[in-house]
Protein backbone atom coordinates (compact mmCIF):
# COMPACT_ATOMS: atom_id res chain seq x y z
CA UNK A 1 0.00 0.00 0.00
CA UNK A 2 1.46 3.64 -0.70
CA UNK A 3 1.99 5.63 1.78
CA UNK A 4 -0.60 8.51 3.50
CA UNK A 5 0.67 11.42 4.29
CA UNK A 6 -0.55 13.09 7.69
CA UNK A 7 0.03 16.76 7.66
CA UNK A 8 0.45 18.85 11.40
CA UNK A 9 1.66 21.45 13.02
CA UNK A 10 2.32 20.17 16.26
CA UNK A 11 -0.94 21.91 18.38
CA UNK A 12 -2.45 19.66 20.66
CA UNK A 13 -5.64 18.69 18.07
CA UNK A 14 -3.07 17.76 15.80
CA UNK A 15 -0.72 15.58 18.11
CA UNK A 16 -4.27 13.82 19.85
CA UNK A 17 -5.13 13.16 15.98
CA UNK A 18 -1.84 11.91 15.03
CA UNK A 19 -1.76 9.46 17.75
CA UNK A 20 -5.20 8.07 16.52
CA UNK A 21 -4.26 7.73 12.88
CA UNK A 22 -1.22 6.08 13.43
CA UNK A 23 -2.66 3.66 15.88
CA UNK A 24 -5.68 3.23 12.92
CA UNK A 25 -3.82 3.28 9.99
CA UNK A 26 -0.11 1.64 10.89
CA UNK A 27 2.66 3.70 11.32
CA UNK A 28 4.54 2.06 7.97
CA UNK A 29 1.65 3.26 6.27
CA UNK A 30 1.99 7.00 7.05
CA UNK A 31 4.16 9.95 6.61
CA UNK A 32 4.21 12.79 9.66
CA UNK A 33 4.92 16.21 8.11
CA UNK A 34 5.34 18.91 10.61
CA UNK A 35 4.42 21.95 8.93
CA UNK A 36 5.68 24.63 11.64
CA UNK A 37 8.93 22.86 11.27
CA UNK A 38 8.93 21.84 7.53
CA UNK A 39 7.61 25.39 6.18
CA UNK A 40 9.70 24.08 2.69
CA UNK A 41 6.65 21.48 2.51
CA UNK A 42 3.78 23.64 2.82
CA UNK A 43 3.34 24.69 -1.13
CA UNK A 44 3.18 20.71 -1.35
CA UNK A 45 0.05 20.13 1.73
CA UNK A 46 -1.80 23.81 -0.23
CA UNK A 47 -1.24 21.72 -3.56
CA UNK A 48 -2.35 18.86 -2.40
CA UNK A 49 -6.00 20.18 -1.41
CA UNK A 50 -5.09 21.07 2.45
CA UNK A 51 -7.14 23.55 4.03
CA UNK A 52 -6.10 23.10 7.77
CA UNK A 53 -4.14 20.78 9.99
CA UNK A 54 -4.43 17.88 10.75
CA UNK A 55 -5.31 16.55 7.51
CA UNK A 56 -4.55 12.95 6.11
CA UNK A 57 -3.90 12.45 1.95
CA UNK A 58 -4.32 9.32 1.01
CA UNK A 59 -2.61 7.13 -0.96
CA UNK A 60 -5.53 7.43 -3.70
CA UNK A 61 -4.96 11.75 -3.14
CA UNK A 62 -8.11 12.92 -0.84
CA UNK A 63 -8.05 14.54 1.72
CA UNK A 64 -9.32 13.82 4.95
CA UNK A 65 -9.70 16.98 7.12
CA UNK A 66 -9.84 15.46 10.59
CA UNK A 67 -11.38 18.06 13.66
CA UNK A 68 -9.63 21.43 13.29
CA UNK A 69 -6.14 22.31 14.79
CA UNK A 70 -5.39 25.34 12.72
CA UNK A 71 -5.71 26.50 8.90
CA UNK A 72 -3.02 26.59 6.94
CA UNK A 73 -2.91 30.10 6.63
CA UNK A 74 -1.99 30.35 10.68
CA UNK A 75 0.63 27.92 9.74
CA UNK A 76 2.38 30.06 7.90
CA UNK A 77 2.35 33.24 10.15
CA UNK B 1 -8.12 -4.46 17.91
CA UNK B 2 -11.25 -3.59 18.71
CA UNK B 3 -13.72 -2.20 15.97
CA UNK B 4 -13.87 1.73 15.23
CA UNK B 5 -17.18 3.14 14.53
CA UNK B 6 -17.72 5.35 11.39
CA UNK B 7 -20.78 7.15 12.14
CA UNK B 8 -22.06 9.11 8.36
CA UNK B 9 -25.33 10.40 6.52
CA UNK B 10 -25.19 9.13 3.42
CA UNK B 11 -23.85 12.50 2.26
CA UNK B 12 -21.54 12.80 -0.81
CA UNK B 13 -18.80 13.84 1.71
CA UNK B 14 -19.52 10.73 3.71
CA UNK B 15 -19.66 8.25 1.37
CA UNK B 16 -16.30 9.59 -0.08
CA UNK B 17 -14.54 9.53 3.71
CA UNK B 18 -16.11 5.78 3.96
CA UNK B 19 -13.81 4.59 1.26
CA UNK B 20 -11.21 5.90 2.59
CA UNK B 21 -11.30 5.71 6.19
CA UNK B 22 -12.13 1.88 4.95
CA UNK B 23 -9.49 1.39 2.85
CA UNK B 24 -7.06 2.50 5.22
CA UNK B 25 -8.10 0.77 7.94
CA UNK B 26 -9.50 -1.95 7.05
CA UNK B 27 -13.05 -3.26 6.55
CA UNK B 28 -13.05 -5.34 9.44
CA UNK B 29 -11.91 -3.37 11.74
CA UNK B 30 -15.02 -0.55 11.20
CA UNK B 31 -18.28 -0.86 11.62
CA UNK B 32 -20.14 1.68 9.36
CA UNK B 33 -23.42 3.24 11.31
CA UNK B 34 -25.84 5.01 8.87
CA UNK B 35 -27.64 7.28 11.46
CA UNK B 36 -30.33 8.42 8.48
CA UNK B 37 -31.49 5.11 8.18
CA UNK B 38 -30.81 4.18 11.68
CA UNK B 39 -32.04 7.33 13.96
CA UNK B 40 -32.01 5.04 17.07
CA UNK B 41 -28.29 5.07 17.08
CA UNK B 42 -27.72 9.25 17.10
CA UNK B 43 -28.32 9.54 20.93
CA UNK B 44 -25.06 6.61 21.02
CA UNK B 45 -23.13 9.04 18.77
CA UNK B 46 -24.19 12.20 20.43
CA UNK B 47 -23.29 10.19 23.41
CA UNK B 48 -19.58 9.28 22.40
CA UNK B 49 -18.86 13.28 21.57
CA UNK B 50 -19.94 13.14 17.53
CA UNK B 51 -20.90 16.97 16.53
CA UNK B 52 -21.01 16.59 12.33
CA UNK B 53 -20.79 13.58 10.03
CA UNK B 54 -18.61 12.10 8.71
CA UNK B 55 -17.33 11.21 12.15
CA UNK B 56 -15.02 8.15 13.53
CA UNK B 57 -15.09 6.99 16.69
CA UNK B 58 -11.79 5.19 17.64
CA UNK B 59 -11.22 2.13 20.01
CA UNK B 60 -10.09 4.22 22.90
CA UNK B 61 -12.79 6.79 22.74
CA UNK B 62 -11.69 9.92 20.89
CA UNK B 63 -13.77 11.10 18.07
CA UNK B 64 -12.33 12.40 14.63
CA UNK B 65 -14.87 14.62 12.44
CA UNK B 66 -13.53 14.33 8.92
CA UNK B 67 -13.97 16.91 6.30
CA UNK B 68 -18.02 17.91 7.24
CA UNK B 69 -21.04 16.63 6.00
CA UNK B 70 -23.64 17.30 8.13
CA UNK B 71 -24.48 18.49 11.97
CA UNK B 72 -26.30 16.12 14.27
CA UNK B 73 -29.14 18.20 14.38
CA UNK B 74 -29.52 18.05 10.70
CA UNK B 75 -29.31 14.49 10.89
CA UNK B 76 -32.18 14.71 13.59
CA UNK B 77 -34.08 16.65 11.46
Amino acid sequence: MEKSIFYHAGCPVCVSAEHDIIHLVGEPNVEVVHLGEDQGRIAEAEKAGVKSVPALVTPNGNVLHINFGASLADVKG
